[in-house]
């Protein structure tokens, strides 16, 4: 131990062997908590002169020497954590009677949170950025293949006849509620603990509000306990890391099974395959493979920092700062997962014969039972009864459904129902026509072009404003950057 | 395998062993769905009249039929689910052609999609009033313990000195982060898929807005992949009702530590301790200890949920009918928890003598030094030192910290920073008053009663809102309700 | 609350309400437990006889009483578990004077622990049963499928020649590491920890051995605390499981894989399949589904049961109360889920063709550059670069890589080596031959059909002797079982 | 991308972004690999020459160059992984032609099995050793604390008497049952996945039995596609490590809650607490508190590596690349935990006073009733019934229950079962001895000093043949390095 921790911290640890130091010390994850806690250094300064609490002067050189702290600031792990270093360089420049007012006032305990919290919502920006760039990619994809037909998919077995617009669109709308749950998290995260102290407040009359203002924050939390306390924040915004990488997962799983030999749905580009020299023609999906494995990391992340907090009661314990890392781990694995998902999804090449030779007459079946029902003086299950018996029929005779219910339909009503019904050849081939199929499929929401053309308008939109929120926030944390400064220019232009 | 099956769904695992039979079948779990289930069908009903798909004679006699299924309902379940169940009731009351109409143009897939949302959504509704009832136990406890001076804790250990009001409103204050949480999912639950089909939306013009008008639901859930596949809601609110455990789990773990023999600090009532006769003096937490528990339970189910769609595709898959009942287990236990942690923490008493008799002169030490340092003309770091020097002096002579302050503190100061300074002996004791000490703190948030008094006059406003929320969307729901009821008499009342 | 539990308690939670008491009644759970609570009761009874402690009469009228407690037994939720429900049901048959006494030295945090161990130790004998079923069935497809080519699989993208045998054998040797691990913890499991009464063990003189052999037991936990506390052999047991449900569902993946139109490598027999009347060639793997959910939800019960544990200290807390329902349904799901895999497994149709169809030259690439590059004098990297040379022009002119490797490898040699070699065509042609490639790769645990005989031939010696642990272990079960038995005779026949 | 790259692996990712490449990239968690992969080549190469598939000269040079890679050894991130750059290493020295068969018979599936194995079994024998060292102390300060009298508890109340060296005999015994279940897991880790290949073995004649001997294994997996794809050890390893960690979380979270002001059982020294110079009585005990947190995130890796291998069927998937650190990460925190415990607890002071004066005789109050029903002619119930009315009479008129006892234990027993019995004042003063009290509970797993003193000896033995086990494995290693080394020198020493 060095003196410089004497002078902060008294004997603190001082016979602690070097595992329990490195076993406490958490300087290795504190890398992105430097500017922060410069920053909010930095305010509370300012706060405490506008309080009358301290004078410019000591203020100013506090500051100045502050803003020394860039990105070659190297973290001591002797000194276990971002705050004490940031003193200790306050202090090694300026001395004791003048850096030893920077925790005048203020603690750890509600330093880290505001810093977390400020780290949190830049994050959060970030995500919906890489989200918006996702659904712009796949909204792109979604005009641009209206017209490859399709399988949908039940219990991975044929079902309907779809678009691979339309499929898209399932995802891209998914991402729509992740964008949601992160803009509702932001507000709950972009608020203040600072001048909560250590857990009781201080007794110094500190500006809650005006610091928090001047980090950019759009409200405190008050209670003073509950500030320096909780992380549910980090446990909600990982919450919301997993449904998004679930959703991610959805995108990355049919790129998987859409790449086999046996599907061929889709061909990933060389630039996010692993190909062999050998096997020219294999092409490992590995970017697909590892952002999936990334999800399970995420939700473990998620199971460990709830167990973390879990068992604990209020105040804070230092468990807790075993959680952060978990933190800016699944923010950044989520990260880089979307975003490289992005730019494979906008290489991908789709094969349309691929997807066109698996469809089959029996995917029509469903609708041809409700277009009878509903045109015809049958009910839904008897002319469910009518068609999977020309199905069944179909079947052991090979041949196409059209071509059974052309020959047997009629004979076939009669029997079950014992009624008698006209349907033309004509519109028996309309109905077996894939591509009309689809296109008469017009309910809200529907596979057919119309109802595509009008999701994808409606969802133009919706990118635009989600985008708008981005800017909104980013702007208004820019405004407390710019106040930030002009309150430092203010306080060093007066004098003291 | 019973005829009814044959006339429903074919010869649908005609041979299956009764084992796989019943590892298929979900109608141990269906039992909340029946409700909403009948009333699907009969709004679907009313509205494929409208769009003049369907008689108005075959939809009353069908809605007649299906108004007859009440909590006497018995799942069959040979009938695999409770969607069978109901069609075949009404088949077998009204015979295949009438009866046989109620699969008209919708699926098993969007309709069990559309029946979990609306438990889902009443259910949140519980827990919201839940969640208020809880807090509104809080807030009246904060009331009356604002002269409960006690020790606040960090790391376990004691930390500055609090009231017990503090400590309870840092409870409240997290269980209304839940509240947000919960009233934003609600807004996602509350979106009807039904009119999705089984994927791939249906042949069918139906009116998809018109339906989930008629169910109380605030919008659709567009795409017809989504709606049917996602179930995301429910790994949402899962994850809600997580973060509202471990925020309970708090309070419980409170109660369990500060029950015990050594720390005394509450008596919990009879009604939720087990005791024993032979040791009358013994009162075990049961129901704290079981809503600790039921905590993990409800990470558990999330878990398994989240496990369960992590590594599906679009389209419905069979796996997702094993997520329901984590689901319903977690509300069922959330609830159950928040209501018993109510009335348990309404009826504990907490001692007085027990909290204060743990104070003592050292928690006043960190006010003392920001004191100086605010006052007299020394830097924080300093005055920290000096006062770590006499509280030293304290701990090594085993007397009080205010005696030793007051006999050392100018004599110490000087040594140390070689200046002059002059405190009184009534401003000693003036700062080491222990309610005077609380009673200072008076910057938002902090534990003094004029700021607690503040906050709980305004929390008193935000209860009286969260209110609110409940109220408009039960509203709206009993609303909706009217609105089909009146429909079925529309209905029957104008012949065919 | 009954006059019986008075007797029994005291005012145990006398006005606890009824939610509470619900809320903290296991009897839901308790059944499994009614047989062994019985039979402890019995062992401790004829132990306290023979240790003078307890007179023959009593003992014999307890006993007697306690026979008639069978499948019929109903337990009473306001008893609150199941060993007051047993102690009732003497009390009440036999007074308070006789009856009374079956709870002399012993305690109902022993007796749960023991009765929890009994049935652990019978529910492994039945997984190690269901196992060797499983394996047996996969045992007899090696066999039979030694000639179904098909590709192996890295990456989800064809590799090498394999055969489906070889694939089996896979999963088979998987199984054997999993039934190891039962094997294992069954010794740990079956240790008593009957005589340790509630923690601190009892004031009389008890014979801990004698009851755990009368019990069947193969030693006891001695220290009281620990006998009372831990339940890490449920943790271990439920992660044994989750290990057993990831490499059941190893096989359940790629049956639905398998199964799709896309691959068709497997048909799924009709019993295991849920088919649709209206689309009879559907066939969904709703069996599989299920068992792959299966194991989600085990893994949750898994995590829920870690943590109910983590936070506790050492001594009976009622917590675990809530564990034994989750290793309750991790047994049965594993259990239905080996069995039905076995079956279904048995039952499915495996199409030669589909998977002959699916092989390639390519997939012999890299067999090719190891024969290169030990047969002639090039290193491995430099035949390598050939060979990928050469997939690269099969690639592009689209010919299969045989054709272009005779009329290309010698030149392709010399260009990049500089070596001139000498290889034949009927050489190629034979390197080529996708049965003789399998077959000739003969070093231990290879997919030759040489290599797969051995190995069938070496585990079915494995699978007998498995099937003897459990012969032997249930014999010793059966053992005691009559020594109990033998035991009451003794007593009833001796008179007092 | 390098032309090292090109040389050995094509034009792999060659247009693949950085963001991709260090997405893909391992190298930063395989550091650990570095020193197997250089043996498993170099015993690869020896085996190969034996095999006569390789001449002497190419194996000698490639050995040695091998042989150069030490500490200093540093990966490239840009040759993706640890193989390709051990391969690369060696071909920038020798050349395409000698080093480019390194690679011969063999692939980074089989080798990267082989090499997570061999330090997981290393890494099994250091845990081994870690949790011997703290179970040497348990059972020292086992030894020097049988006359530390303290409460045992349940439901965190008190229970009966107990000795401080009982408690720290249950840790001890739980303990033993994780060194059961590591080196049963050894056995299944210490088997060579070598010689299989990528998927499908290698057409070439390895022999598999010689080269798992040159590295110190077992034996075999045998399978070729089970031994590259499994990773069901490292799932069951880290199984072992959440129960262990489970375990010493036990003790951990007494020393939390045993070093509270209101317990004042423990003291923690200096080293392991963090002090504050400000409240130098305040003792936060950090290293305990992430101790705690470890098991989280222990935890959190076991539920991210079981989720990242379920959904895959069998064949390598790099998904499995994401595990490694995992399982790294558990093994590291476990084995600082258990260390930094060890020390922590060797210079604990337990506080006699504390634990003594938190006694009193309700806690015999169960011995007596059970003393009471096998001594005189009175049942179990009514004894139990009997001291339950005195103790209430303790409780009320709050006098000592043996004061009570003493007045009116005859009285009360007349009056409750009509007998009159016969007990002395000393008799009573007897049974209330705490020390006595303890000291009379003979049975096998009682707190008494006899019966500690007994279990002590035993587990002296066990600790003796568990660190037999230890030696063994790791001599059995020693003597595969020896070989090895012989084998190389061998080989150099013969020309070629």
């Amino acid at each position: 131990m060095t003196n410089n921790v004497d002078i902060l911290r008294g004997n603190r640890l001082s016979k602690t062997s070097d595992l329990a130091s490195s076993f406490i010390s958490s300087v290795n994850d504190d890398l992105p908590l430097i500017e922060p806690v410069k920053k909010i250094n930095i305010a509370h300064m300012i706060m405490l002169v506008k309080q009358n609490v301290l004078d410019k002067k000591t203020a100013n050189k506090c500051i100045k020497t502050l803003k020394l702290i860039d990105d070659s600031f190297k973290l001591n792990s002797s000194l276990e954590d971002v705050h004490m270093n940031v003193e200790s360089f306050v202090i090694s420049r300026l001395g004791n009677e003048i850096g030893g007012q920077l925790n005048l006032a203020k603690s750890r305990n509600d330093q880290v949170a505001t810093a977390i919290r400020m780290i949190s919502r830049t994050s959060i920006l970030s995500i919906l950025t890489n989200i918006h760039e996702l659904q712009k990619v796949i909204l792109n994809l979604s005009k641009t293949h209206t017209d490859y037909l399709m399988p949908s998919f039940t219990h991975l077995q044929h079902a309907q006849i779809i678009t691979l617009s339309h499929n898209l669109l399932a995802h891209y709308d998914s991402l729509s509620r992740d964008v949601e749950r992160f803009q509702e998290t932001y507000y709950r995260v972009n608020k203040s603990p600072q001048g909560s102290g250590a857990i009781a407040s201080v007794i110094i009359d500190v500006d809650r509000d005006y610091i928090a203002k001047l980090l950019g924050f759009n409200g405190i939390i008050e209670n003073s306990i509950d500030a320096t306390t909780t992380r549910d924040f980090c446990i909600e915004l990982m919450s919301n890391l997993t449904l998004l990488m679930l959703n991610i997962e959805k995108i990355v799983n049919e790129l998987v099974l859409w790449s086999t030999s046996e599907f061929s749905y889709v061909e990933i580009s060389d630039e996010f395959s692993s190909t062999s020299s050998i096997m020219p023609q294999k092409k490992n999906p590995v970017i697909a493979e590892l952002i999936r494995s990334k999800s399970s990391i995420i939700i473990g992340d998620l199971v460990a920092s709830i167990g973390i907090i879990k068992s604990l009661t209020l105040g804070y314990s230092i468990d807790i700062q075993d959680l952060t890392p978990r933190l800016w781990n699944s923010i950044n694995k989520s990260l880089s997962s979307v975003h490289l998902l992005t730019i494979m999804l906008s290489t991908c090449k789709f094969n349309k014969e691929s997807m066109f030779k698996n469809l089959d007459d029996t995917m029509i079946a469903a609708d041809l039972a409700n277009y009878m029902a509903s045109n015809y003086n049958i009910s839904f299950r008897q002319s469910h009864h009518i068609v999977g018996t020309l199905s069944k029929q179909a079947l052991v005779t090979d041949h196409p459904l059209s071509y059974i219910v052309k020959n047997n339909l009629i004979k076939t009503t009669k029997k079950i129902t014992g009624k008698t019904i006209k349907v033309t050849s004509d519109e028996i081939d309309s109905i077996f026509n894939y591509s009309k199929n689809v296109n008469s499929k017009t309910t809200k929401g529907s596979p057919s072009n119309s109802e595509t053309n009008r999701m994808i308008k409606l969802r133009q939109v919706q990118l635009t404003n989600s985008s708008k929120f981005i800017t909104k926030e980013q702007n208004s944390l820019n405004k407390s950057e710019i106040l930030l400064e002009k309150s430092i220019n203010n306080l060093s232009g007066g004098g003291n």
